[in-house]
């Protein structure tokens, strides 16, 4: 699975080696492979809703929902939602950017797998776990792609959490 | 199913009514039962692929991805997807945006599920539509809800199109 990874030389800046999951994810067998490899680590965790990070996020966390038989719910940038929200900021290379989720999208008590792509330096994993703390849940992480080199998982210690690949 | 989704009067701009899906995303039951829903329409269309327009068409077309047991490929906003792209434009009420698919994300012949959550004035969907042709594909449409009114159907007159909820 790793193999359809692709790398992406300076983007989005120079010196910067993305990981493109696009390849893995339009493949029939490798995105099936993918979802059931993850979804095989939450089975037993009564996960009651999970929460993707916009963008890519999305398109994990909601195959994953599907298949765990939950609700989804989605972490966006600010101003994207359109209802009542709660907001975390978080530190990006130059200045702050923040996070948004909606005041109704999670219970008290409710057990929350926040998804995304990938971990890097953690700042917008940490800031989603607060979100989920702010309502009253619980959260938990669950990623294709951990870059080691980045620590982001130091980031987010304090948190059960799961990567599929690491760089 | 209808009646779980929130209308958010004067968002984005005044005048508007924005159809907000997120409550219905977040009940397990509703969210399964739409999947459900959309999928049963197109088991038997022989779909090689699901496009899911960004961002809240990844959300419904990743799941029905999966559910459908075929590959899932993002129509991004201009500048986002890091690979090699063909780029369509589109009018928006002030000026032009564009989409873009990776040039790798469809083959020759391949039928694709256009996947988003709502067609408003059908502008996107007649570019995503544009792309998939590009790249040698077959279009057709899958979406959660039509606003009539503004009549992006007839915009996509030439495909092949369904929607769940019409408003």
């Amino acid at each position: 699975m790793k193999e359809l990874i692709r790398d992406i030389h300076n983007w989005p800046k120079p010196g910067i080696i993305f990981r493109d999951i696009t390849p893995l994810l339009k493949e029939e067998a490798a995105f099936s492979g993918l979802i059931d490899e993850l979804v095989k680590e939450f089975r037993d965790k009564e996960i009651d809703v999970v929460a993707g990070i916009e963008s890519r996020g999305f398109i994990i966390g909601a195959a994953m929902a599907r298949e765990l038989g939950v609700g989804f719910v989605p972490i966006r940038k600010k101003g994207k939602l359109p209802w009542e929200t709660v907001s975390e900021t978080y530190s990006k290379e130059y200045g702050e950017d923040a996070l948004e989720i909606h005041k109704d999208a999670i219970g008290e008590g409710d057990k929350i797998l926040i998804v995304d792509d990938l971990i890097a330096t953690g700042g917008t994993a940490l800031a989603s776990a607060k979100l989920v703390e702010k309502l009253g849940g619980t959260p938990r992480f669950c990623f294709v792609i951990e870059l080691r080199p980045l620590k982001g998982m130091e980031k987010i210690r304090a948190y059960k959490k799961f990567a599929l690949m690491k760089f």
